[in-house]
């Protein structure tokens, strides 16, 4: 079944504490290549049948309203993946 | 600069509760065309300079072992996105 993908992350201004704690644990593990990290969130939304253009608006809206907090977090990408 | 992108989901014999409560929220909402949904995490790395095969690697390998826990979650996609 088809599945529509969203990707949240926090706005550049906004701190990421999570991002923070990873990108320094990294080095105590041995990667060093790596010079900031950011956290966000990927959803898979599970459509019953053929995405129409309907679906894919319902998504972007669904993204913006309920997927997100639009103060702090920017939709990033919403894109169907055929599965 | 380049960054890697890195996107954890849970794996799917794992039960979901925030994925479960946003399927329970959609509808109320109006939205009616999704069947359910699965909520995972996504990394973006920044990287100094190129990204070569080895910092890829590093990429891949800190996915495993920093960014997911292989126990209740896979590492879905690995890719680098040039900004």
């Amino acid at each position: 079944m088809p599945r529509i993908v969203v990707d949240v992350m926090p706005k550049p201004e906004i701190l990421d504490p999570q991002g923070k704690a990873i990108v320094g644990a990294l080095p105590r593990l041995g990667f060093t290549s790596f010079s900031s990290v950011r956290q966000g969130k990927r959803f898979e939304l599970t459509v019953d049948g053929e995405v129409t253009e309907d679906i894919l608006a319902q998504a972007r809206d669904a993204a913006e309203t309920l997927l997100s907090n639009p103060v702090i977090e920017d939709v990033v990408n919403v894109e169907v993946v055929e599965a």
